[in-house]
């Protein structure tokens, strides 16, 4: 890794994945064919690019039951217990409304509503992803959200990877189909024979699955198209050179424009850091993709002083950010802008995307400075009530009235004054 | 108006204004001329598209302190009490962190951080909005963001509208730029020599403006792309037929695409209705536009019953929604999608425009299903924290260990593995 002394000039910027003509070509005309042929558009396109030939795409009841008799039990313990973590940070941001009386028996007030229905894309390839299931289903449940919807491609095989669909029986979801690509989002935004429309989907994807994502924007709420995967270590001298190698490696394994950076006050571990990276990156399985990432996006900074270090931080915004050093608590209060913080040694950063409860959707590419991990208030809304009583109305009216014509919008005066008034009440 | 019987199929979709290629094009030198040029490009921008030559973009406390002493007391009044009972709404929205102890001295917490400098644009033109500037800023303010600035485009005087630099005065906003178009949210977006940039740029304008809020998203946050105004009544035979036309026409008036749709179960009120409607819009100044809103987008529906026509309403998920039935109260509590509901007579929709307290920003085209009025959580950003004693991580690592595996991430599983052990101090 290089070692950089710190300027004010850094940055988390990378190119967004944006996709490329012809790809979007492709994902317009399958969410038009899904929009006008449903059920026979999704099967052809399973087909084509799944290489799966499926009549149902609902997975059966004992599809699920064969998955969790099929499960490891020690790993089973270990997604309900994370389930559990999740559910526990989340329920706190439960928000229930609020009604403010007024004089003579008027009021006004906010009702929080859940979204009817979501839906999650879990996406497949080689690998499962059980914790995407957790981390994007809790929150809708919380939020009170009543249909929840997976959808994941299925394997050559035709079926799913049982530690998605054990993840989905632990939560209690049953409704989950075999479908990928950009026809399970198609599917979710307009809905088929077989599938009826959600009102927001999240979840991440390939490029298909994010462009058709932003296609059916504002059809549908989408949670984010999230950039590669990020993480910022701020540490001093007290920090251990082989742990903090092994967490930037955590990130740059994830995706070969994943940024992983360290910065420090502490010379020493700079050099130390730098030789730990290279040492483990030789033994990592996922060497090449981690090996790619390191050397485009991973950096080492030294900061003249912490706060120096902490205002480099701040001007990054890092999606994960970990703190080791000797006040990592006081020093946790000056960051301003990240999407998670680990403190301290012992909360590595794998920790919150498994386990600790916390949520592991979380905003990049600098985006912390305004964006928020996905939380119970993705999977709300907020209606506003007003109830004016004659005497509240007769009291304000004369002023709405100056101020909807202060506007040139005689219409909305007229209709404030179309009250008792003409017919001769008030 | 048309009078139809009510059937399952009714819908707010209308055509969204996207804009053209060449208005695109138009946009996006505008963005890379500010980019790269900064404030020559926007006194360039500014001479050409609204024929103004400004040295100085930056509004004067001298121009503030003389738009205060021109304004009518009255109106002055009239704001400084609106501007109060939005503050008081907002309020109750405040929200803090919080923070979660685990066994062992280890904890789970969320912060809540205000963003740290918002945009608010004002659109010009003839008219003035200083309702923007209130429903805009306030939240903000509750929500702690430091920074607020105003941009709207000068009239060829090289002033800003009166109200809206008392509106800003009355919330002790002072950042205020003669800035309109797309050059606005360039300034605001990417920041200039004489205007740093903001993390987030809210409120509405024309297609230039919308289409430019569409470019930088991502760079920065926006607050959402608003639709023409709709307005859904529900009303029964105790309804009064001119104070519904009259709500109707208040939202037509605003725009030819406008949306105004009665829903009642009284076959005589949709007569009365439509024949109030044609009578009042004779008398306003700005028929032609209602008018056309009217006609294009205007709709009477008789249904069955209560429960046909309340069910009709959240298949709308109406921007406004006015309730005048017999039974107000019970049937808003059957309300799961409406940006806003105004209940009972004396509610009418302008009430919330410009006094009541909520707010007038408000999802449109049926967006309401999952979306809400700006509201102060718009401005804020949640940052998820996890501390792990050594303790927690010595009885948890295994599992996190193993989760990770699952997902084929060894470098997470080692990164956790990482610490104590293998400096043999577990």
């Amino acid at each position: 890794m290089q070692i950089t002394t710190l300027t004010n000039h850094i940055s988390l910027k990378r190119p967004l994945e944006g996709g490329n003509e012809q790809q979007l070509a492709v994902v317009r005309e399958v969410l038009a064919n899904v929009k006008a042929q449903g059920d026979t558009a999704i099967r052809t396109y399973s087909e084509k690019w799944d290489g799966v030939a499926l009549t149902d795409f609902r997975v059966s009841q004992g599809e699920i039951d064969q998955a969790v008799a099929n499960f490891d039990q020690v790993l089973l313990q270990d997604l309900t217990e994370a389930a559990a973590n999740i559910r526990f940070y989340h329920e706190q941001q439960h928000r229930i409304g609020y009604r403010l009386p007024l004089a003579d028996g008027s009021y006004l007030a906010q009702r929080i509503i859940p979204l009817e229905a979501v839906g999650l894309y879990v996406p497949g390839g080689s690998a499962a992803y059980p914790s995407s299931v957790l981390m994007n289903v809790i929150p809708a449940q919380v939020a009170g959200v009543k249909r929840i919807v997976i959808t994941s491609p299925a394997s050559k095989n035709g079926q799913l990877p049982d530690a998605v669909l054990v993840a989905a029986h632990i939560l209690g979801v049953t409704e989950i189909y075999k479908i990928g690509g950009a026809q399970a989002i198609a599917a979710l935004a307009y809905g088929t024979e077989t599938i009826a429309p959600v009102d927001k989907i999240t979840g991440p994807g390939n490029i298909y699955v994010a462009l058709a994502k932003r296609e059916v924007f504002g059809e549908v709420a989408i949670d984010m198209i999230a950039g590669p995967s990020e993480i910022a270590i701020l540490a001093d001298e007290t920090a251990y050179a082989d742990e903090v190698a092994a967490d930037l490696l955590s990130q740059a394994e994830h995706d070969a424009l994943a940024c992983a950076i360290l910065i420090t006050t502490c010379e020493s571990l700079a050099e130390e850091v730098a030789e730990e990276v290279e040492r483990q990156l030789s033994t990592l399985p996922r060497e090449s993709i981690a090996r790619q990432a390191i050397e485009r996006f991973g950096q080492i900074y030294i900061a003249e002083t912490m706060e120096m270090a902490i205002a480099a931080v701040n001007s990054l915004a890092p999606e994960h950010l970990e703190i080791m050093t000797v006040n990592a608590e006081e020093d946790t209060q000056k960051i301003t802008h990240a999407g998670a913080i680990f403190i301290g040694r012992y909360s590595s950063e794998p920790v919150g995307d498994y386990f600790a409860g916390t949520n592991h959707v979380l905003p990049t590419n600098s985006t912390a400075r305004f964006a928020s991990g996905l939380n119970v208030d993705d999977f709300i809304k907020r209606t506003s009530i007003v109830y004016y009583s004659e005497q509240t109305w007769k009291q304000n009216a004369p002023k709405i009235a100056r101020l909807a014509r202060l506007e040139g919008l005689e219409g909305h005066a007229r209709a404030v004054e179309a009250r008792g008034w003409e017919k001769g009440e008030v």
